[in-house]
């Protein structure tokens, strides 16, 4: 057991890999309208001003606000219709003073006005005159031409994932193409004797590969492509084949390692001969996920996990999800999804390391109550039962019942 | 300005909808590898137990529990070694008292053995024989068949969304297909005589498609297909025509109405003409999106939405997504990405309304600053330029600079 000769603390092992990991990421042309969830590569700037024209918010007269000075119901003034703006049309005639014209919400303000008064505060008069019952200042119930956005101006950074609020953006303004991070490859190995694809029958003494399609998920969720490989036995020829293979095709190997001891210390030989510096980390002082490995070989990240599912899934959150956010170039990470709850009872941990423990939530009201699930570690339906996870600092002996926890979201 | 004759607060308008609309969801058979993100429609019991033999959970010794009472360092058990069990092949034999097994993690344990000494505590004797110098109580360092599922159990109920965790649990049981909720087409119909789509050059008095796009990412985010329309113009029989089309190829039609109040009152003319009972709710107590319709037409939801960006997105998050999850058959609806803020500054709010602001997220150390992003409703890019969104309660006055908020993530 000499293997964890150094554990370091999660956050200085994840800084470890990352303070030495800048990719080149590929990157690619996509259409705006499948660009869900993509992450912009390069800044998007404003082609034209947004909106484009001086538009009326409101249904009413655009008028020049001078002329309606000191109007009201007692003194109201009196303004020639000149005609009526349609919707999606030009204004294509100046007002002059004395005039208004009839719009609409959305419509395009005539040169010369410069505000617009609502209609429940005009009223007709004969000879094709408009009563006007409130005066209104410059720039009333209307929105400038670039008040939105000034042609030229970002709208759109670098590394941002792209939200329905940033598509329709994109629209507005007719960027329907742009550049975004290529979906980044992550090549996933799971090995060990025991371990059968899932769709075979199981023999005594073997069990189903979990952690292939669980950690595939989890690269789909966060924009990567899983990449599978053949179920690789406890032998390091093997183990090594597959992991150069993996190394070759994909920007980011994961390999979750046979249960075993030995099977372990195979996954480090195996990505210790991928290429220099080689491992950077072996051994995490956090639980689940202790015997996590992190490597760089050939400039490429290599992330030994350990078979069992549940340390594989919450070591994967940690070092894997932030290494696929760098490949993808993503300039701030979003905040996990969590909430806030009340922990239903004491929870005990070791003083000196991080454990990460999974929890159901119940509704109470609008609140939540965080209920710990229990289950030895390496059951995968603990954490398909939870509905989060909690993590328990290194310098905490535990949490109390009743204390507010943070429940980061499966 | 008759339209807003009653205009229920958003939680009783919703509940007027969904209170009326049980769709009979339709499902479909996908492969459980492709399902991350789907509902399952229908319970998925164990084939199987989990595990499906007793498993060590320790590289060690396997031993019947009682032969090692009392055992320890100064006065250790002797037991013949009998044979070592293989990683993933059948422990085929029985324990007989007095004899232990080699057995590594994860490998099945012997009939006869209930336990597992850990390899450092033992010791090679000659004769082929191993010191056992700690007792282990039965059941101790192992996995009972069935510890994680008991054969028949469900372990994943109807309506639930698909995690990595859940996915992993399936493929655990060698159930690699399932029953999903099949994914809702969501008809989009923009309307409005100065909308153009996207792509086209802008003339003067126009204005390009947002909302086809916006919503269309908001419904692919929550599981839907969205189905767009062309454009609209505003004339109640192209509207209708449009809308009648999308009604009856999709399961719900949601229509953003040109922006002026004609336009408004024509959504409402079409929806009203698709079938009964129509109209449940025309105007909502909320700001932006206060021109919200709500309508169940022939037995489908179809939702009228204010035709400026900002207005329909909120109001979509609120109205359209909970009638997807309801299609979806989602027997507990997530909860919605957040975390807790403090507010930057003082928000003012008129009482008796509800309201949601855009806000920008800050980051400070660990916590986080609620910045309030100003600029008229109906600019799509204040949405884009914000992180969240923050609700002001209807009996609330505004909110105060410091105060604690939830931020809805966008």
């Amino acid at each position: 057991m000499s293997e964890f000769l150094e554990l370091l603390p999660p956050d200085q092992a994840l800084e470890l890999i990352l303070s030495r990991y800048k990719p080149d990421a590929p990157r690619e042309e996509v259409e705006a309208v499948d660009a869900l969830g993509r992450v912009s590569a390069a800044p998007v700037c404003a082609p034209y001003a947004l909106p484009s024209f001086n538009r009326s918010t409101v249904d009413g007269f655009a008028v020049r606000a001078a002329d309606t000075f000191g109007a009201s119901d007692s003194l109201p003034a009196y303004l020639q219709l000149r005609r009526e703006v349609p919707m999606g049309a030009a204004a294509d005639f100046e007002l002059m003073a004395g005039e208004c014209a009839l719009i609409h919400t959305g419509g395009m303000l005539p040169a010369g006005a410069d505000a617009v008064v609502m209609i429940e505060h005009t009223q007709n008069a004969p000879g094709n005159v408009v009563e006007i019952q409130r005066a209104v200042a410059p720039g009333e119930n209307m929105l400038e031409a670039g008040e939105d956005v000034r042609q030229g101006e970002e709208v759109l950074p670098a590394g941002k994932r792209l939200r329905p609020e940033d598509i329709g953006g994109l629209m507005a303004l007719g960027v329907t193409r742009l550049i975004v991070a290529a979906s980044p490859r992550v090549g996933l190995i799971s090995s060990g004797d025991e371990v059968i694809p899932p769709g075979n029958e199981l023999q005594p003494g073997q069990v189903r590969d979990v952690n292939s399609y669980s950690l595939g998920a989890l690269v789909e969720r966060a924009g990567g492509t899983p990449v599978r490989s053949r179920i690789a036995p406890d032998r390091l020829e093997a183990l090594s084949e597959s992991a150069q293979r993996a190394h070759a095709e994909c920007e980011l190997v994961v390999i979750t390692a046979g249960s075993s001891v030995s099977a372990r210390d195979l996954t480090a030989q195996a990505i210790q001969a991928l290429g220099a510096p080689g491992v950077l980390v072996h051994g995490v002082n956090i639980k689940p996920g202790k015997p996590t490995i992190l490597a760089l070989c050939g400039g490429k990240p290599v992330i030994g996990l350990p078979g069992n599912p549940v340390s594989a899934l919450v070591s994967a959150r940690l070092f894997v999800l932030p290494l696929i956010e760098r490949l993808l170039g993503l300039a701030k990470p979003a905040p996990a999804p969590s909430l806030i709850a009340r922990l239903s009872l004491n929870l005990a941990s070791q003083a000196g390391r991080e454990d990460w423990v999974p929890v159901r939530l119940v509704q109470e009201g609008q609140a939540y109550l965080a209920e710990p699930v229990f289950g030895k570690s390496n059951l995968i339906f603990t954490l398909s039962r939870a509905d989060g996870l909690i993590r328990i600092p290194a310098d905490a002996n535990g949490l109390n019942a009743g204390e507010s926890v943070t429940v980061y979201l499966l």
